[in-house]
């Protein structure tokens, strides 16, 4: 998908909404159990009834992986039913030598290697350049490298400083030499206005993938105001306050109330800040 | 496996090689792509050929998961495979928000989650503590964290200094806080001898899990002799240079003899620098 068909969809919708598939099989509603791919089962009565209120889904790979092959079988299956029209992304922090990336990248890209095709991975960026380009010579594929991230121990390294900057800065000024905004977007955790203030005058272009919303707990209007741009720039995530928004026989009816409430509210953002 | 095990199969076997098993499905001899399970017929002929010359096995999880649900089954027959004496290292160089990292703990270490069960996994660094520490929550697991690799990308951010001190030493000192010696190693690309001292100040007990004899040209002589420790304290590997010694019907002999001529130069090298 590019840039531009992405804009396009968030436009349309009114929203830029990714759903986090994190799958959890021991979530799962007790009913499903017993359908022959409960994870699949899952996921799909999620796709149905969300599909109108976001643009992107994103499974979790650890969450498939944790099943062995049966998990990447629930994975492919997945993959193949959400419409064309979403932004898909393998949320896989990978990162290896150059050969190996690559491989992974086919993992992610080939469907005729791995039966899997998404529109964009996430990519660890401690390995540096040879560890990330494999990926963007998959065309219209994007990377989504993980810049500064929004969990506890993302202090530890992120935010230590060379010269006076972030390591998480440095990782946003190095890969500009790797890839355009038309290739390449970042995992951005911030909540604070100084912190958006300061990577969109490094990146002013770039869609920013932001965890954090629901389960998390962003705000979602504040990372609206000073992350957004002329182009949206911003998908945000939510996982678990949709996806486990109940857990009955109506968990998808649940689900789809979550995601229209989220989708209202960003329709209001988008109007107020997407200029 | 312990500390102790793993220094008692080293002495006994006089080598401290690690093999690592990145088995592409492009590069298997011809002969046996008619076999049902290509990818593990090669395997398990290089295990059967070599194991009595290394105390490691190292699958890189990016060769399996090319193929999808279809390599994840050819890892598992793989890791199934390989006699228990040897320390089996899944290099998947994972790492994600605590909840997440503790699926792929499980996908790695629970085979009643995946069916696979290796010896320690390979963790990157960037996501900080929680990222790292659920993998240490399975007993007598190790996790192996990327610190200093040995690509061309290495330099872009693990090389910075922040404080007069590389990233790559900030990992080594941060991280011990996590775990000691007795399940955390590092994986350590360095090949000059300052960087080895440097190295070895601020972890003088760990094993330090080297990329790069063979086709990475490391040279084997030097990282031994400041590398090794009183408990060797290294596991050197070596891929390529041992699984595609031959093309042929006799690619499980000429492994053997890679392994072995290896095995014979490591003998030396524990008895000079073992102290």
């Amino acid at each position: 998908m590019t840039y531009e068909a992405l804009f396009e969809q968030i436009s349309q919708k009114k929203s830029y909404l990714c759903i986090g598939l994190d799958t959890d099989i021991r979530k799962i509603p007790a009913h499903l159990s017993k359908t022959a791919d409960p994870v699949f089962e899952f996921n799909k009565q999620i796709i149905d009834a969300t599909a109108d209120f976001c643009v992107s889904y994103k499974p979790n790979i650890a969450f498939y992986e944790a099943s062995g092959s049966k998990g990447w079988e629930s994975l492919q299956k997945t993959i193949e039913y959400i419409p064309k029209s979403h932004f898909t992304i393998a949320d896989a922090k990978r990162g290896d030598i150059g050969n190996t990336s690559g491989l992974y990248a086919r993992t992610f890209f080939d469907p005729s290697a791995s039966g899997l095709e998404f529109d964009a991975v996430t990519v660890a960026p401690y390995m540096g350049s040879d560890s990330v380009i494999p990926f963007l010579e998959f065309e219209n594929k994007w990377v989504i490298l993980l810049a500064l991230t929004s969990n506890p121990g993302s202090g530890d390294f992120q935010r230590l400083q060379a010269d006076g900057t972030h390591i998480y800065e440095h990782v946003l000024k190095i890969s500009q030499n790797w890839a355009g905004a038309d290739r390449m977007m970042y995992v951005v955790g911030a909540t604070q206005a100084a912190e958006f203030e300061k990577i969109r005058t490094i990146i002013p272009d770039h869609f920013l993938l932001v965890p954090g919303v629901g389960a998390q707990g962003g705000n979602l209007e504040e990372l609206s105001r000073f992350g957004m741009n002329a182009h949206c720039g911003l998908l945000v995530n939510a996982s678990r306050s949709i996806i486990y928004a109940g857990s009955g026989v109506d968990f998808a009816q649940k689900a789809k109330h979550e995601a229209q409430l989220l989708q209202q509210e960003m329709a209001v953002y988008l109007d107020k800040y997407c200029k």
